[in-house]
């Protein structure tokens, strides 16, 4: 098994992002170079924690390392004002200095509010980010997003933070069940039909063997994915413009996790999976996207088991004028002006303003009934 | 009388700082060419909103501007985590998008609390800073540094983030009471003290016009204090090393404040005033300053009026243990040391963690007994 690192470069700094099987074991090793004061903070949760924390305790204290850890309940429901105040106030009442490091170790919920709480405590502490499912690996451990979701929406409170360092151990992701699998695959699928045909192709071939636990596999599908938000990134840290494009599906995705109201039955990758399916729609029925490659990605959606359409009970509740108002209140819409993320071919991707709204309400009409 | 515009370079953007009399009447005039929606969320107190806000509205109605006003209480105290979760969420309600802009309309507190909110609403809004006291004027509103308190200290969360432009007019110093004024000098007189001896020169001749009431006298010395101010934030925006220059006198200040638990009986400007002769006394103490420097200072703080001594009923609550604790808890603290900023001479300070413990256990124990 090779292990691959990433170079990423931002405005704010460099960090490498470290791609392998069993890399926790190591983590001691890996970490040492970046850390001031041998302790660390350890942001994780209480499922996280019952499989890994004393793993994790042992790697680290071989290496002289303290560890200090703050486990947090499980779910996006955490993802709030509060925690980041909670949390943020413990670790000063820890006497934690700014010489210290926090460790972001757990999926992307984890990430968001660890991140959050390292760029505002003492203005600024050293995250390293430890991701543990295949979303957060290819997601939301690069670039530098953090944030909470508020009553207006999901992610409108945070900030631009970028981590010291980022470990990916693909054997982590030996204990998720196929759900959040399927969850980081949407995202990685991702990647492809927006800018990289030639890995959506790969994916094509090897998608199943990602999802099913092939560990090479793994490892190349999350540097590719990686590698290629990061192109973007690189490009636009602070979402100005072209980072946009890694929004594709997600503004449909966000309004559906929102009329869901974040419950489980929807997850993340999920809601942008059936977003995807909109926006690849949508990108038909306006002419940008030809029939045969709206087909193609249909067929490997449901050849790798990703949902393709909302579940009936959620259907029910919906009508076309509370779907158009949840996407309204996504933060990437500027001066009322719903700005969406279209596919011209697969690997192409556009961002416009200037469609039929006529069409918008066909394709949301179509799927939510 | 003559405006002045000080150009700030930072690593995350450039911004200027207009220093005028009566900019506020031309607000619209200034603000229009950074503003990319035509309104602004304006965050100010009551104090201030009583005294301004009718003419605020007036000036930037007449230029096309839609204003938006969120006025909290006055005082230090709303300084928390509350209050920027509560502001911020409130924003979002009222459908904030990131072509908007937030508008700090007040004195330090204002503006760290806004900057704040900024920073982290939408992941970043664009931020104006507008200050109304000598105090955030010749400081606060230069640098970037935005933050709360908590029960641990002051400005223990925050963060780095740089306004868009910042508007200096002096004509909103008339209101002021001279307590106020003090405050904002002893900033001041802080600039001239840690590096440019030709300004505390020039102020040991107009420090009592400055504070009297002298227009012109006010935008050069503010002028003066936000150069001096920049030419450190530019080395060091993110206060890893000599930036800490800038926190002369504050160590100490700040743990007066919080062993004062903030009272208004000690505000910031007098608490700094305070810390400064500690510094001062140690300096000269460990044969840093000699004693005819120490005299000079203390008889020019003297002659404009700044406090240099603790009030009695503080006194009273003190002992050297407490005073201690109080200084560990400042965040500039690194590995359990203490890093002093002393004088060698006047117009040149130092940062250092090599000192004699005994000395500063006297100077401490001199000026709270």
């Amino acid at each position: 098994m090779k292990k691959k690192v990433l170079k990423i470069k931002t405005k704010q700094n460099s960090y490498p992002i470290i791609i392998g099987y069993n890399t926790l074991s190591k983590l001691g090793t890996y970490l040492k170079p970046y850390l001031i004061n041998k302790r660390v903070f350890i942001i994780t949760n209480k499922t996280v924690s019952a499989l890994y924390k004393i793993k994790l305790e042992e790697v680290l204290i071989q290496k002289g390392i303290k560890t200090n850890f703050i486990i947090l309940k499980d779910g996006e429901d955490q993802k709030n004002l509060k925690t980041i105040s909670k949390v943020s106030l413990l670790l000063l009442k820890k006497g934690i200095d700014r010489n210290d490091s926090i460790v972001a170790f757990g999926g992307g919920v984890i990430g968001d509010i660890a991140g959050f709480i390292a760029s505002i405590t003492l203005r600024g502490m050293q995250c390293i980010q430890v991701p543990t499912t295949l979303l957060s690996q290819v997601d939301s451990s690069v670039g530098g997003k953090t944030g909470v979701n508020t009553p207006e929406g999901k992610n409108l409170i945070g900030t631009f933070f970028q981590p010291t360092v980022v470990i990916i151990d693909v054997n982590l992701l030996s204990s998720l069940p196929k759900r959040e699998l399927l969850s980081g695959y949407a995202e990685i699928v991702k990647y492809g039909l927006i800018m990289d045909s030639k890995f959506y192709k790969w994916l094509e071939l090897n998608g199943k063997k990602v999802i099913d636990g092939n560990r090479q596999k793994r490892i190349e599908a999350i540097y590719s994915s990686c590698k290629n938000k990061a192109k973007i990134v690189n490009k636009d840290e602070k979402e100005k413009n072209i980072r946009a494009l890694l929004n594709f599906g997600h503004t449909f995705g966000h309004a559906i996790e929102s009329l869901n109201k974040y419950k489980k039955n929807i997850n993340h990758g999920e809601a942008v999976s059936m977003g995807m399916i909109f926006a690849l729609k949508l990108s038909q029925d306006l002419g940008y996207l030809n029939k045969s490659s709206f087909n193609k990605v249909l067929k490997h959606f449901i050849d790798v088991g990703l949902p393709i359409s909302l579940p009936n009970s959620f259907k029910k509740k919906i009508t076309l004028k509370k779907f158009l108002t949840a996407i309204m209140k996504d933060k990437k819409i500027k001066g009322g002006k719903i700005n969406l993320i279209l596919l011209k071919k697969i690997g192409n991707a556009i961002i416009t303003n200037k469609f039929s709204l006529q069409k918008l309400n066909e394709v949301i009409l179509l799927q939510i009934n």
